[in-house]
């Protein structure tokens, strides 16, 4: 029988994700499809693979990453663990609970680092059309060869997207935004606080984006820090010079307007608006439209694209998990291609999309949204061989570090946890994270 | 017979050339083939049309216009008019040879106001693959509804490509780039220089917008602008506190080192280092791959695609002229796709290639490439019925226009010139250049 094509599109911690399980498999003595990865990037690891560029890169390409100097994981790292490549078996000893950004890429690379992974990825490769052929029931893939300008199209049975939706910026405008003197930039162009000392610095958003790009400002000390919320505030006990205000309401010069009445002078303004979810080389039959949540609409188990179910998706959820939701999707994208697990008929999946898409639209709580991504993971664990893990502990871990971070946004990323996976304990890290400016792996491993 | 069916991408000056070639062949009574003209932005205007956006604009799609607060025109109005709609026509009275970007919107927007050309455009439409079908020799032309996210394919016979080319930052790197602290940004993301008062500023680059951005961070108050050359340098009588150097050989934190031997320190770095041929919307059969020049390879009189004669490129040149260039060259592909003028052979068109290509690479100065430019518009008239106009007068223009700016290049704007279509000599502006921080149509024409 003629071997399966599959175009994995993206090298990011999903796309990897993806390699790592058919690998698995090979390792374990199965035959596996002919497997070639695009990624558009010079090397893999997607938003872990920080630029200090921004819009557009040395291709032409959108510049992919909104990674900053000085970003350190926002949450235990004994969250994101992966079941079946430990920290202890990576780092070799206990490392702290909120690693920095190079040290979890070199935890992502570490994974794939020993094995053929690299050879079925072609860097600066860019996807730019997936057609879905529907006389063959394949997919033509053209893609642009970034470093010669050469496009090429090969076809292929099955494909994973696997490029993220934290890439293309959500810009809202606002009444006057055009007349502000100062410096406008969204989160994603975002790529270090330096510039922000002794300035009076405007967030607009109560998000991730907003409170981690906050306080980086106001650890390389802005003269104040004002986070502007849509639908809810933060409600952290916020140190002196930062504060929460409601929504802008118009700008004018300098002076920013809000809601209820206040008014307040700004140098910067930082928009931490989000993003949307944007397939430029997908046709719109084949492409996510939703907005960022943990349970986006038209997939079968968040990964079965159910019009086409030989499209699939990794990593299009609203991220509690990460690292270990992408494996437990790929393992089981995996063995849907393998067919060592049967896709259900199209009235099932719908079904199951129904009863899955009720839960969702009837969580009220965030606790309610990491149980349901919890139990959303344990549904596609138990249909692979994924080694399970223990998901309600992780909850538990999202739960204490929300308290953590309400109770003090500078010294939550400070506190330490144990792991699932291997019961140990994360070291305490030897500087406190208010007090690091380098983010540097050889610095972090450095006593 | 079957009318046939041809795609316009992009509606800037050049892509409104195209609309308003056959608009004046069917005024005269032509029958002219069905027109549909795809613009990515809201609304048409090309460069023109101002956006405080970066990088990614609110559809998702990357910001095309790198125009900024207080553009003006930075050669004289008098070379770039339209020969079938002049100064005179839409301004009723005479006004001065620089004027700001508004103006020139509205002069753009004024010859097709009174037309249906609006209904031929779709706007906040992105064009995504174009793929030739051999088989009926038509393009499938795939686009994106950007309002509703939707995709669509329709076939053409002919497609003219008309994205421009100034809208794709080239961004090289520099050794110790990603150490520099302060904002670094392509001239593409500049959007004005108020943020440069008081600021130490570094262009780099050596072509207009290092001069222009140069001469507005000047105006606008930097404590100083240092311009960074590769070939050669601009060479103008510098104000006091503007200077040239040689190229950047490496940075570290603020202190920029010169291939010179030289160090200054700077607070913030603009990169005016020009823009690439960029077109992910086609195949690379299909796509320019040329520096910016004024003969780019691959195109037979500028504007045929030889290896695809029903694909055509308007505005693909590197620009003395633009405007009546751009009309030249739409005039002429109306005639070739009405059937008017008939396409000499691959052969010929070789051969006519293979000239041009010896004379172009035999220029040695700047007066014989606008000499060149000149001959070649000349060419494109004579095979249209497009009105030639005195094109060695413009030549002279921009001859003394350089003049004028190597004698104080913060007072060429003040100068005047007589148009070479209607010989009414430009008006001496109410307002010095360098005084005027009002580049809006309302304050240009109150007086
Ligand atoms: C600023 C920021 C900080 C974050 N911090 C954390 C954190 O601390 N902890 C955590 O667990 N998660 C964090 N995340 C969440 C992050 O989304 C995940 O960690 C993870 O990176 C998602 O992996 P992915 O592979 O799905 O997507 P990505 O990491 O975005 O990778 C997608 C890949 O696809 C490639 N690609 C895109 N388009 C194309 C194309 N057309 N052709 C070819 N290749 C293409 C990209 O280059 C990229 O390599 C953060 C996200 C952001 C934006
Ligand atoms: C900063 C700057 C200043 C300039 N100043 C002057 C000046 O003073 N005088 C002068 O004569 N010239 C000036 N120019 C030169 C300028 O290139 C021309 O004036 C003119 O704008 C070129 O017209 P065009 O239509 O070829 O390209 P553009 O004006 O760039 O228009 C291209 C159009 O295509 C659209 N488009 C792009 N991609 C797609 C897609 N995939 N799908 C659909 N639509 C798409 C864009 O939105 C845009 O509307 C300037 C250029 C720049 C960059
Ligand atoms: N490691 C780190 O330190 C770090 C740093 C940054 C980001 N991240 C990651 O990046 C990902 C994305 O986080 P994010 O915060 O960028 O995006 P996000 O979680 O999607 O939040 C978007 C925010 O923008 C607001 N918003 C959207 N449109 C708006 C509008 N028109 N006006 C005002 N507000 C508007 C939303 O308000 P509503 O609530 O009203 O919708 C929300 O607060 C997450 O996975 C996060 O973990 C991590
Ligand atoms: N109306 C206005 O005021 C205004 C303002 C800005 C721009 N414009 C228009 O914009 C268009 C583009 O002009 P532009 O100046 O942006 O582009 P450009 O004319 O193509 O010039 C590019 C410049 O970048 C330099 N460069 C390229 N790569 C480099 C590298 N790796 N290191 C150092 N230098 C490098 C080039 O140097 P080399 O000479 O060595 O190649 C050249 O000086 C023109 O049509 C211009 O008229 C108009």
């Amino acid at each position: 029988m003629q071997k399966q094509r599959i175009a994995i599109i993206g090298a990011g911690p999903s796309g990897l994700a993806a390699l790592r399980a058919f690998e698995s498999a090979e390792r374990a003595g199965a035959a596996i499809p002919e497997i070639v990865c695009y990624e558009k990037q010079d090397d893999w690891g997607g938003q872990w693979n920080y630029s200090w560029r921004t819009g557009i890169d040395q291709y032409g390409e959108p510049v992919h990453s909104s990674m900053y100097r000085n970003l350190w994981s926002n949450a235990p790292k004994e969250a994101l663990e992966f079941a079946e490549y430990t920290f202890d078996k990576h780092f070799g000893r206990p490392i702290s609970s909120y690693p920095p950004r190079e040290v979890l890429w070199d935890y992502i690379d570490g994974r794939l680092r020993s094995s053929n992974a690299r050879d079925k990825v072609q860097f600066a490769t860019a996807a730019r059309w997936v057609q879905y052929n529907e006389a063959t029931d394949t997919f033509t893939v053209t893609v642009e060869d970034l470093k010669t300008r050469t496009t090429s199209s090969s076809e292929f049975d099955r494909v994973i997207v696997a490029t993220g939706h934290f890439a293309y910026p959500n810009v809202p405008s606002f009444e006057g935004i055009e007349t502000f003197p100062g410096s406008v930039e969204h989160a994603h162009d975002f790529r270090g606080a330096e510039m922000l000392a002794d300035k009076r610095v405007l967030m607009i958003g109560s998000s991730y984006s907003a409170e981690d790009i906050g306080v980086q400002a106001y650890k390389m000390g802005a003269r104040s820090v004002t986070l502007s919320y849509r639908s809810k505030a933060l409600g952290h006990d916020w140190p002196q010079g930062m504060e929460e205000l409601p929504l802008v309401q118009r700008i004018e010069g300098n002076s920013v307007h809000f809601i209820n009445g206040e008014v307040r002078e700004f140098d910067s303004i930082v928009m931490c608006t989000g993003y949307i979810h944007k397939y430029p080389f997908l046709p719109s039959q084949l492409a996510i439209d939703s907005p960022n949540n943990v349970y986006p609409s038209g997939l079968y188990r968040g990964v079965v694209w159910q019009e086409n179910p030989k499209l699939y998706y990794l990593g299009a959820q609203d991220q509690w998990f990460t690292f270990n939701m992408f494996d437990a999707q790929a393992w089981y994208v995996r063995d849907l291609i393998l067919g060592r697990t049967a896709l259900p008929s199209v009235q099932d999946r719908a079904a199951h999309i129904e009863s899955w898409s009720k839960r969702f639209s009837e969580l009220s709580c965030v606790d309610d949204e990491v149980r349901f991504q919890a139990d959303y993971i344990r549904d596609l664990i138990e249909n692979s061989d994924y080694p399970m893990f223990d998901l309600d502990s992780v909850v538990e871990i999202f739960i204490a570090w929300q308290r953590d971070k309400a109770e003090n946004v500078l010294t939550y990323r400070d506190k330490q946890y144990r792991s699932v996976m291997t019961g140990t304990m994360s070291a305490r890290h030897h500087t406190p994270w208010m007090r690091e400016l380098d983010d540097s792996l050889q610095r972090y491993l450095s006593q």
